[in-house]
């Protein structure tokens, strides 16, 4: 465990009462997720010692509120791991793919939000709730953070898979513009001014022409759904449809798991949303699957809808569980479940995952786990 | 054939150039489809002598244009069907219900686009480009016109059917709130005012308070997807879920064909998207799939996600085809494919199919079927 005292720019704050607790490194702490990163540190149970706040160069020398300290961020430098326990990622694939590996041999665990390392087969993919015992083998000295749109429900179907044998899952997203960061936020809120008060999304073609600039999606995002999100991989998938069929086999632990995603982004600024059609070895019934999911860590059922009652991203955005309704038992097949799932992208879906992998490290670390 | 001379109101026009042409009635000529079906039948071979529109009494008397000319728009009663041959109905299940039979008493055929007849075995459920010969056998005198969520995806379904043999369809919407009428569109139009230019969708319940009313929707539409359409049957399934269950195995003739759908409301002004998860008897290809959708009557094969082709919302809408895109094999079943599909949910979701099948039944009617 290293020392507090011994670094500059410390958001160590009662030294007497972080004594003795690891070091975190928040890395990309003033990016989207990184804000989000800093709100959930200061409302969790407090694990930490000091908490160093890590960016680029340019960001430097800013002062950020965590744990309602200011901490001075620090420029990204080998010399700013030093004594650090745990480095938090929330940066681009290429940053994390040349730093996180830095941080490790440093002697911090690296816990990446990036896609840099997730498929990497000495690199656990963590959710706790799933599989906390994954993250104690790190040969690389890294975690991975699953990605937001599979963190978005696999909580969910964890809890499933553990009653009734997952095997197979066909996905459908919703998925909120902030998955696009703080530009796809910005283009959204911009092409609303431009639409509402309009009469537009009657002609071909006419939200196009009045939105202009598509900033980081490929179509319009006001009034329109657009059928591709990531990059383009092989066979006309997308890069983040791989991801959901990729991370789900891994996180579940089942390399055989027939997934298949479509992703679709949606004029909603945060949360995601999911319909999943998941298909078990054994018979399913919605009155099971009810009692399963309301009392699974990290799941609230929200299912009534004769009463109004079912998860939507407006009603989601800013808590942590991933939120479930519509529960039905297919027609066709007694083994199968058609569920709508919301998770806030931000929150469970990058920045509260991080968080809690980094505890499941911290409480091994001080011998607690 | 009924003449053209002795009804009053009549947009009959040129008489001798629609002389020994059908009478159409339009019922419900003043709503949300019956409006998109004016457009249509001005845009479309001329196939009508007489046009007749009707609408509640509150409506008699307004003038309407239909194929450039003024009409004047008469009370729905039994006198009102006299010499009509084809009556379509664009009006509430529960005036469908009321007043097709009595269209049919008097003579005409009544092709309904309400749900009031879709499932009686006596009724055909009919789209041109699927099963036109089921429009010759109408015993009662009707024949119903799909829901707009089935209309939007059936045509490509019933295509790749033809060749493949379907098996399975897993679907799941993404809904135009135009599917709820004038109040719908007007709620979401209103509700993007309240939202533009604010920070709001980062907390939860922001944008419901902010948004207030929902007006026809179980939530915010605004910056938001709802997972409900349609009311509450079964087992937690919606009237819209079932009706594109039981609606696509009527059309397609395959009674035990396996349906699921999952229908989710999204702030889009006009156009459903469907994803489609389709399972067929037989293996396929993309190349395949590509060559049977560029080929097939009513749809248009837009599918070069390289160059940024795929459907979406803002560019079908105003158009009569329904288009597919992101057609992908499945990595786990050769035997099924995915793909994305946008249809207009007033055009060929309404108006459109229920003029085609008008259309049809004229041909048969004056011989040229």
């Amino acid at each position: 465990m290293s020392g507090v005292g011994d670094v500059t720019n410390s958001g160590g704050g009662s030294a007497a009462r972080r004594a003795g607790k690891p070091t975190l490194a928040v890395v990309g702490a003033t990016g989207a997720v990184g804000t989000v990163m800093l709100g959930i540190l200061s409302e969790r149970a407090d694990v930490w010692g000091e908490i160093r706040l890590i960016a680029s160069p340019r960001s430097a020398g800013r002062k950020l509120t965590v744990r309602g300290e200011q901490v001075e961020v620090v420029a990204l430098s080998e010399e700013a791991f030093e004594g650090v326990d745990v480095a938090m990622f929330d940066v681009p694939d290429e940053v994390s793919a040349q730093w996180a590996p830095i941080a490790a041999s440093k002697g911090a665990v690296a816990v990446d939000n990036s896609g840099a390392f997730r498929m990497d087969p000495n690199v656990p993919l963590v959710v706790p709730e799933v599989n906390a015992h994954a993250a104690r083998v790190r040969p690389r000295g890294i975690i991975s953070n699953p990605n937001c749109t599979t963190l978005s429900m696999i909580v969910a179907m964890g809890a499933l898979h553990a009653e009734f044998g997952l095997s197979e899952l066909i996905v459908s997203s919703y998925q909120a513009v902030s998955g696009a960061g703080k530009e796809g936020v910005d283009t959204l809120r911009e092409q609303l001014v431009k639409v509402a008060g309009t009469e537009l999304g009657t002609q071909p073609g006419d939200v196009r022409r009045a939105v202009g600039d598509t900033g980081p999606f490929p179509g319009p995002m006001a009034l329109n759904v657009v059928p591709f999100a990531g990059s383009l991989k092989e066979d006309g998938w997308t890069s983040e449809e791989l991801k959901v069929r990729n991370e789900s086999r891994k996180i579940l632990g089942l390399p055989g798991l027939r997934v298949t995603a479509t992703c679709v982004r949606v004029p909603v600024i945060t949360t995601h949303s999911l319909t999943v059609h998941a298909r078990f070895e054994n018979e399913v019934t919605v009155a099971a699957a009810h009692e399963i999911l309301a009392s699974a860590p990290g799941v609230v059922l929200c299912d009534n809808p004769a009463k109004g009652e079912f998860p939507t991203p407006a009603d989601v955005v800013g808590t942590d569980p991933t939120w479930v309704g519509r529960v039905r038992r297919s027609m066709d097949d007694p083994n199968a479940l058609e569920l709508f799932v919301c998770g806030d992208n931000l929150r469970k879906g990058a920045a509260l995952n991080t968080a809690q992998i980094a505890e499941v490290v911290a409480a091994e670390l001080t011998g607690v786990a």
